[in-house]
């Protein structure tokens, strides 16, 4: 490691922040050239579909220069896609040294440092891990986890109450609330609830136009749904038959493992009390984002009646604190 | 009213909100002089027993200037207390006009105005008399509603759970958002609790050295406490006989008229989940101070078990979020 390697990775990692929610599924990157001690280009993935970091870079620096040094946050792509495979571009008759935070760890992209070295390159890796990683959490978690990266998403009354007791919800959190849901459905690439939520309040899970809407996943292990709800105009995903609905807390793993299977990095889960419940007593979710409201309600339903206790860790850190007219967002950090 | 007196007194303002919260339970007030359109003295009250705004002000002007102007931001008082009567000082030689945003409550410190105008010194009222409240919300509610200010203050899991099952509650919360409770116990004039929470949790309820200890308040419907609990080394009042347990939120009107009675200006309401519930479906709270703890408890007791529905407003305007290491403290103001 040379002196200023941890100086250069952290601008490409400053660069990789950059990159818009739109780059999804795609990890945000950054990339930072110097040469002779000095940053003469840098560059971040464009969205989903447009140029990766290492290629904005390298089109922005001088032709001519050679013995430079390219800065990346994550391997360089092996395989064409939507764009060419970035490893083409680094040539060793520009690039005496690349410095990669993470390897890629998604299958069908990586082996860049082994092209890198056979081309006669110095590589060097985990320059910035850690931090480079919390940039990409939905990525690294759906790679390294084999399962998408789950934000449970809830909206409350101070009493941690979501419902009436007959099921009505309209609407404990305000307006600015629920578009601020609305636009975080968008950058998730499936939304989940269970049965009850679609009987109560019949909701069209669509993005609202703030963006692409999520792909819809439903638990309904009794298959007991009327097939006329709203949802079902948009195709969704009904897990039923594969369930075990004596031991619901061991379907969060078969839907998890399916999703994984269906390519869905994340997945945003609504719903209602009972299916939070499952992925919080199952351990199974990275991201809570809570909406409160100033409301009470006596009587009505919990967003949480499972097992937990005092005792038990649920391992949070504080991420983010957001207001919306008087609602509170939020988000909390699991594992971090 | 003058062009300039919304802008003086505005300055008046923020002077009074440079008094430290020592000043309990006398007003924070802030005073200007202005003479020639120039500001030539400033002044706010002082901690507890201190001189008061305008005495500070007055001392600090040059003696031999005449005709000036003094914006208060509460009438000047016309009683010897700790202090002299601050009305003495202001005389005709010195001030030609005054100007004041709210007139006294107090009723053994009123009557400065009429005190003034029979000086031959012009008085104008009611100037930002709004905001000049807001400083002040304890003390205009301690003397327009007779009856304390009241903060409910709970420290809940974010399912809004207060306890487990058996009453365990140690701890939901960190040790600095108990800190941050126990300041808040020393800038209030008493605090209470029902009879529940002292068979639970045994607590001392006193501020931990951080401050002066408020009088301890206890809801003891039955007289059933055994008087060895810890909170009765430090005298409590304990309410008891004048209850009417058959109709309990009745209790609270009975409970703050005694309050009102001992002069007690501030109330820190600490639960458990039943007395705040009283206060909450009362409508009888003028604060509302959660605590959250990223923690779930699956079976516990709520923060709240009363009458409210969704369709409710409780008139809450949220005022500030502060974090304690991974929790959150939410400030809402009712009525605001």
């Amino acid at each position: 490691m040379y002196k200023n390697d941890v100086k250069y990775m952290s601008v490409a990692l400053d660069e990789a922040l950059k990159a818009f929610p739109e780059v999804y599924p795609n990890p945000k990157v950054g990339a930072v050239i110097v040469h002779d001690d000095k940053i003469i280009s840098c560059g971040h993935t464009q969205d989903f579909g447009g140029k990766h970091a290492e290629v904005m870079a390298i089109e922005n620096m001088p032709s001519t220069l050679k013995g430079c040094t390219l800065y990346v946050t994550l391997e360089p792509c092996t395989h064409k896609g939507k764009t060419d495979a970035c490893i083409d571009l680094i040539t060793p008759n520009i690039f005496k040294r690349v410095v990669i935070a993470n390897l890629d760890p998604n299958p069908i992209a990586k082996g860049g440092v082994k092209k890198l070295i056979k081309d006669g390159i110095i590589v060097e890796t985990g320059i910035c891990s850690k931090n480079a990683k919390k940039i990409n959490r939905r990525f690294f978690t759906f790679f390294e986890k084999k399962r998408p990266y789950i934000i449970l998403k809830i909206a409350s009354t101070l009493n941690g109450v979501i419902a009436e007791k007959d099921g009505n919800s309209e609407w404990i959190t305000c307006q600015e609330s629920r578009t601020s849901g609305h636009k975080a459905r968008s950058c998730c690439d499936a939304i989940m609830v269970g049965r009850k939520t679609i009987e109560f309040d019949n909701p069209s899970l669509t993005s609202h136009g703030l963006g692409k809407n999520p792909r819809i996943i439903i638990i309904d292990p009794k298959n007991k749904l009327d097939h006329k709800a709203n949802v079902f105009k948009s195709d969704p995903i009904v897990f039923s038959d594969i369930l075990n609905s004596k031991k619901p807390i061991e379907n969060v793993s078969i839907i998890l493992k399916k999703l994984y299977d269906l390519s869905i990095q994340s997945l945003y889960v609504e719903g209602g009390g009972q299916t939070i419940s499952y992925f919080i007593d199952a351990n199974l979710y990275d991201e809570l984002q809570i909406y409160y409201s100033p409301k009470m309600i006596g009587e009505g339903k919990p967003l949480y009646n499972g097992m937990k206790k005092l005792k038990d860790n649920l391992n949070l850190t504080l991420n983010k604190i957001e207001q919306f007219d008087n609602d509170i967002k939020v988000t909390y950090l699991k594992g971090y």
